[in-house]
């Protein structure tokens, strides 16, 4: 963690971002270092290229030349500042809480602003209002003590990928809907405003899934593409394997299979609710021979901002006057959990505003950021400390 | 491949055994050098220790010591012998079918002999008379183009291991039968007399199934466990994978899931029909967003020994009178594919005759052969060529 405070007038702003990265593997992916960063022509402008370009350092830094270029101009800053970096995001935050627990009266600020999210289209900018939160799992199912030979033991012995085949197809019905039970419990729908705000959106569905080589909607039969990644839950196996998984083919009946869960949670849902109500869903579908295990890997909640923060339209309309298309108010299908922290730690609203796009190859390789999104970025970020220190 | 002749009166018998094994790793799991073959003395009594001790090499020389008794005592042998040694068994036979068809009149005799196989129980002997065939098969299930990030896509996007899960769970219904249209097609009941000789060697499946930590026949409900294992199909998934597999989590929403599945065939099916029937069950239960590849690893059909050849009852009878109990005609539920290709290339029947034991450790490591076995499966070799001598 690095924590840092620059004096000056109006608001106390505290900025979060993150200057870890991910892996670069596989490096021979890489057409450059891609610990070397450039700039790079490209047919759609000029890119910032390499690791971390996009996730978090270029996002990080659009905030600092912010700063920088402000007191450049000006010799003081229009708000106090709080910088506050972390270097352990890609790796789970595990001093996180800790530390903001330990250090939370040096961290409070009027409103935190985080800098780790996108535009909502190349040309339009975008303040997070809600985070989906998440709860992980892992899964062994054992049937027979050893492995068995399927000649032998087939036909009259239980096969553990049948067991788990069968558990995990229930989590799913026929409309998309997740069957545990109590599952949706207390999630609100959406209020008029939001649904008109995301209708306005024109969200391109067809564009977002045609680009990943799919064409149909896969969740629950009946709500908006948008409203099934931003405010509706899911039930996603990440990783599943069992048995003999190598070249060729072994007839092994094997003693277990295994499978990692996760569930991306919405306002209402609490983590250890869901937990427990999956596990008993397994544990009701068990045939006979059959035991679980489960492995809890974490959990955290989603998260709602206070848009009624005046805050809130005060950024929008800045982030409005320097980009071509208004700004709007998203959701964002993934878990950031620190925006969750700064309300539950701290008792501070936070905004998420962030210039990536949706083609910066985060976490992978030949990564970049668009130098417009820098640059925009960076012009952002004065008008909003502008527009803030007049609140 | 080894083939040797030894001339003799009375009928032409041909011999068949494997002299390779299968690796031995995990070789630290061994107590003694596995290619040392010692005999040692066990609370059980004693046994001969080390690799292929019962797979095959200790079973093969059960024949020839027999032989060598036979002739060191008579001068000459009462039978034809043919000798058929192969070297690729553990390797998946590439050579053999092509090797017989090209050798087909130097191989051919009135009946082959193989000894694979093991006792019923271990005071009974047991002649094989039917063999379940096999079919296996890999599909690879793809939906989008790359793997996803499940915060951005999940609840939108198409999961292939939600897809594999489906198909894979709907392949047997609520009383264990398999689904696939067409699957029991042809299948024969078993004859009355083969029942009651199946009910007649109280298969004690309590203690078969509690031997490897189960309790339940997990086949089709109203079949007899030694049908379920026996004389009925099976579909059984052998391996399955997809997604992230390693240690914590990634919550990534996998391009492909991946598994592979076996077949056990009974008399009646059809390799090639079974394997158009799944690949169509397959393609009916595909998600839109969906597609699927199949990889063919192998088909044969089961194979069942025409009994009414005298050879059968003179056979059962010698061994009979070798050991404590009187010897069984029996089913297997493996794949044993050289006594199909004696009788579709050499037009000939087969007897499969063993005195491998279940604790045997074959293909594991500290693979052991029961004195007893390899004695009385000497003394049993001589009884039967003597029996057949006089057919």
């Amino acid at each position: 963690m690095v924590v840092g405070h620059v004096d000056g007038d109006g608001p106390h702003l505290l900025f979060y971002g993150h200057y870890d990265v991910q892996p670069v593997d596989p490096l021979e992916l890489w057409d450059s270092p891609p610990f070397e960063p450039k700039l790079e022509d490209t047919p759609k402008g000029q890119v910032i290229r390499g690791r971390g370009s996009s996730d978090d350092k270029g996002q990080l830094m659009t905030f600092v030349e912010a700063c920088r270029a402000w007191r450049d101009v000006n010799g003081t800053l229009p708000c106090k500042i709080t910088i506050f970096f972390e270097g352990e995001e890609e790796s789970g935050s595990p001093s996180l809480v800790p530390f903001m627990e330990q250090n939370a009266d040096e961290l409070r600020a009027d409103i935190a602003l985080i800098c780790d999210t996108g535009l909502f289209q190349s040309k339009t900018p975008a303040i997070v209002t809600m985070l989906r939160g998440m709860v992980t799992e892992e899964l062994t199912i054992t049937g027979p003590k050893v492995d068995l030979h399927s000649g032998f033991f087939g036909g009259l012995a239980m096969n553990p990928i049948r067991a788990l085949s069968g558990i995990l197809a229930d989590l799913h019905d026929s409309t998309g809907r997740v069957t545990i039970p109590g599952f949706y419990d207390g999630i609100p729908e959406l209020t008029d405003e939001v649904r008109a705000q995301w209708e306005g959106l024109n969200f391109d569905w067809q564009d977002f899934l045609g680009s990943v080589g799919l064409s149909q909607p896969a969740g629950e039969q009946g709500r908006m593409p948008l409203e099934m990644i931003w405010s509706r839950p899911t039930a996603e196996v990440n990783g599943i394997w069992g048995g003999y998984t190598g070249d060729g083919f072994k007839t092994v009946l094997p003693a277990q299979a295994h499978a990692k869960i996760s569930f991306r949670l919405v306002e209402g849902q609490d983590p250890d609710t869901i937990r427990d109500a999956f596990r008993g869903f397994v544990q009701a579908r068990l045939p006979d021979d059959c035991s679980v295990d489960f492995k809890a890997h974490g959990g955290s909640a989603a998260s709602v901002m206070e848009t009624s923060d005046p805050a809130f339209e005060a950024a929008r309309q800045a982030l409005s006057d320097e980009w071509p298309d208004e700004a709007a108010y998203v959701g964002c299908g993934g878990s950031i959990p620190i925006a969750g922290h700064f309300q539950s730690i701290l008792g501070m609203n936070a905004m998420l505003i962030g210039f990536g796009k949706d083609d910066d190859a985060i976490h992978s390789p030949n990564e970049k950021y668009d130098l417009e999104s820098f640059h925009k970025g960076m012009r952002s970020w004065a008008r909003i400390l502008d527009a803030l220190s007049k609140e």
